[in-house]
């Protein structure tokens, strides 16, 4: 059976891997003072072109959001995010459970604009009601579209005029930057965000979401507040070993390139082969729209997720590439599909 | 320079780590619902003798403290804990970020009794206080006492007794239930508490600690706990990958024995050099008390940890043996300490 | 200028003032300990026909509501509630605060039915989401309307059959009850809730809410819940002695009809002025819609609130009545306006 | 039966409830947005000579504690407060329901002193701890001590030395500023704290404390603050016109200096019937040691509270006096006990 369920099933690339292994029985310190964290920091700060940024390593994605999220607000702020947003779906409500709310903005491809922000913020000048303070997005977004440059900056110039900081989820950061027509860097990133994270559970690493802070006025205590919330890693130099082996050499790119290759092919396979997508999608998720009766075989050739049932006869299905996807189950999965449809 | 600042500085045993390489490219579900977890968690309800007990595996001991005792509070709830307890002073304040109040205990040895807990039970029949609900404990304690069969089940007893839930903080597990006089297994541990965790991260694995919950009625909707916390691991195979290894063939105890032995050849070594020690621990964190005048010295030998200054003259230092630590390491440090005192 | 701003403007009914002045220098125990206290929780377990019912009082609402909701949640459980539901919209992020999301459900007349709940329940068996556990519904609704007897019972045979507590807002339980077709009462809100109150501040008196939960497994421990959010009274005689004076003769239902009759005439005489309404309201909130030219005027006539801009031309206000509202100023109103519309 | 419970057993001050009586049936705005509120506002100003401060009116002290810690506080900072603090004792955990640690300071008198707070700063520069930033003293405290001028401006200058907030509760505020040698003026703390309240509750009113912040830099946002926690009065206008009766004449300081003269002709009266304080208090509140055996007979004659049982034969109860408190009460008390001890 092919696998397509999503990023993050399979342990890590080789080379990652051999930079953990290599760590041997060398003694580190703990919680991220060590120097494999602080070689991937700097190679960060690099990319970022922003000396003066603070980096922190998360073990997931989730602990990444809520810890930032909490530390960047005061009690009575909210959080905007797309109505898809993660963090409003499917991380078990863990912004709330920081005591934030989060106020969602229904948008059909995953996207926040300055239009959705204004009414927004000019509702909530009710002191009744609590004060947006942060913009929540993701990139790529949970339905695989991307925010291009001038995109970002329309939200960032937005946010820094009215007072609104502006989080970007990178857990599938890399398959974005590297998406035609995106034409951000992490340096852009660094520039128009108040933080963001690379994330290196979904391209490449066993675990870990490399969280930047470019500006040194919300760095203070974050490595109190993640501990707050047990999201300090003991062994960190876990995490500075695999992002330094992901980055030092561009590895990181060149598995986002291929997980967006692998997409775009089955993308463009399953189009021919007359199924319809829910958008087209420039990185690693697809989501076409398969007639019900086709999702017995379909569950027979591979793994993937339900991901809408628009109507009583069909099904749109989620289906993920990654670094570990091979040219093999694309086709594989193409050519079991012709003969059913 | 030898190394005896914590249990927690090298990577991880080469068993442990072999078996996460040998999951080569294979997918897996995520989240903990794969085969490596299932095949871990059946071997620590064997050893538990629980066949009912639900298994969880985090990351790491503060997340797993505070989702643990999130999960088992109502609001109005607080826990006792030692003054010394990891919950009361190294996390950050993350019990009480979940909302709960800690009620501290000063008790020298860093053990609990009943005779601790009546009185607090007594004066919070005010119901202008927190409702005490759980006792924390950890096993080994945080200064390396360790708690036998007879304290633990008189604990238990009282708890029992009196509607509290027993909590016990793993983190450093393996070392207490080899020590000699401790007397509990996994399966003692598994009727005389609520909930407990198997500590990896400080005894031979990457990361990993495994949560055990015995009684069904205190099961449901645990994993939704974790995910709000930010506190579930994506390819949560990595965490049952390393339990397989450590506990299949004992493993696990074999690594605890050998930190134990070691700490206990350094502790009796030092003692013969002059040193006395703030308490005599059975485990594998052992607690000399210095002159100040020795402190650069010892510096240049080992790293180790400042745990408190009793005087103007003295110090207590704490050295901590894992899995990794080496006889020339034990020898050495005594060797060059032997000219110094 | 005539006050329909709001039905919490005026201090309180003369009689129920007059029950506090009566109080005189008498020495009362604190914190809802007392005789009046006594003797108000009576009163409302003999109209609720629920001897087993606990009574609390609140000082008000949305201090109620927190309170309730964060005692009878778990962590990981989250609120369904209209998308228009005073908790989601003007409590400034006060459940969240408390750690639980709302799931909020869009419905035009802001009420809820089981065919609302049967879709968030299937989406949410997703382990990764909240789990839906309580529902909350205010009577009257935060746009004037009500359940009648059919759909609470309908909503709560949905609710026992699913596993979902039911919570009823009730700080404008008295106008709800009193409206032509509800047909419910106390007792019926007794046997089909999990908790709920009757409103005080909005019916008569200075302050305060009575929150009552019928069901004995709900009840342990909810004062320290309410101490736990700053939620009790001191002098908590001062809202029992208001109770007994709003329920003991019935006069908490007179100033219900009395505002219920006073808006009816208000929307019955608007309507007939050709201001459509929003929707027919049958209790003290009615909803015309006036064009934008009219409001330079209205302002000059009366307060009130803007609620909503549904075109470039057109405002939706809110004009409430309360005990407080007199014949006079309903006429006065219409008089006023005849010559401008 | 006399009173000597609490100092919030009895109504109000009859020029208080005659203010509320007043408002009649005329409309105010609401949450605080009346003229009530304005000119008890004004009013505080002038007192405090802070022209710039904000001032915010709370139902009770609870809610006004951990409002204004959860509101001055981020995530990752602690308070410090003397283990007898009402914070850390008698409000249910309603710190570390808003997130925060307290970390409690043994102190014999009830008070803190920058020598406390100096290690506490030390020990807490590891950050594995939360930051310790907002220091928690009451005024009076609850043993019924008072800090003078030059122990609060000592503090007061720590704290500002070491980027500590200093936050006052004056729950007890009028006793204690009217008492024998404290020396302070509400302009004192005006300068002296960052937060502070001014307590009507336990001086005379129904309910009410006036929040006082000086510094424009904290104000922002105070009101969500406050919503968020359910914390605001919908009518308002009632604490604005019973602050303005308390103090437009000094009625306020008059009722506290009544109930320092109740307690300290009680204090006098009982030391010279042989029952010894367990300290002198300068305030409303005092503590006699009596032998167990005069306790049933005490409790025929007066209600109180018992404070603590040093020994087996011995009993330490608590006497308040108020503004209520009559020298009938007093006498009356001191006659009954002399032919019984």
């Amino acid at each position: 059976m092919y696998n397509f369920r999503n990023d993050y099933s399979v342990s890590a690339h080789p080379a990652v891997l051999e930079a953990v292994v290599r760590l041997g029985s060398a003694p580190f310190p703990g919680y991220g003072s060590d120097p494999c964290c602080r070689r991937a920091e700097a190679l960060i700060r690099d990319l970022c072109q922003a000396p003066q940024a603070a980096v922190h390593f998360f073990v997931g994605g989730t602990a990444a959001n809520l810890t930032a999220i909490a530390a960047l607000l005061r009690p009575w702020e909210g959080v905007i995010a797309p109505t898809t947003g993660h963090i409003n779906v499917h991380e078990a409500g863990s912004v709330e459970a920081t005591g934030h709310k989060i106020i969602p903005v229904p948008t059909p491809d995953g996207k926040l604009t300055p239009a959705h922000l204004a009414p927004i913020l000019e509702l909530h000048r009710d002191t009744a009601m609590v004060l947006p303070r942060l913009v929540y997005l993701s990139q790529a977004t949970e339905i695989g579209t991307v925010y291009n440059k001038e995109e970002l900056e329309a939200l960032s110039r937005f946010c820094r005029a009215h007072g609104l900081l502006l989080f970007l989820d990178g857990a599938r950061l890399a398959t974005a930057l590297t998406a035609p027509g995106c034409g951000l860097t992490l340096a852009d990133l660094a520039v128009l965000t108040d933080a963001f994270y690379i994330g290196g559970t979904k391209n490449g690493a066993l675990m870990g979401e490399a969280m930047v802070i470019p500006d040194p006025a919300l760095q203070p205590h974050f490595f109190r507040a993640m501990k707050r919330q047990g999201a300090v890693l003991a062994k960190g130099f876990l995490l500075g070993a695999q992002f330094e082996a992901l980055l030092k050499d561009g590895l990181y790119w060149d598995l986002a390139r291929h997980a967006n290759a692998m997409a775009q092919t089955l993308q463009t396979g399953l189009t021919e082969l007359g199924l319809p997508m829910l958008h087209t999608s420039p990185t690693n998720q697809i989501f076409p729209l398969a007639p019900n009766s086709l999702l017995p075989a379909l569950e027979e050739l591979c793994s993937f997720e339900v991901w809408d049932r628009p109507d009583a006869g069909h099904t749109v299905i989620r289906l993920v590439t990654s670094f570990a996807t091979t040219r093999e189950e694309v086709s594989g999965l193409l050519s079991g599909l012709r003969p059913l449809v």
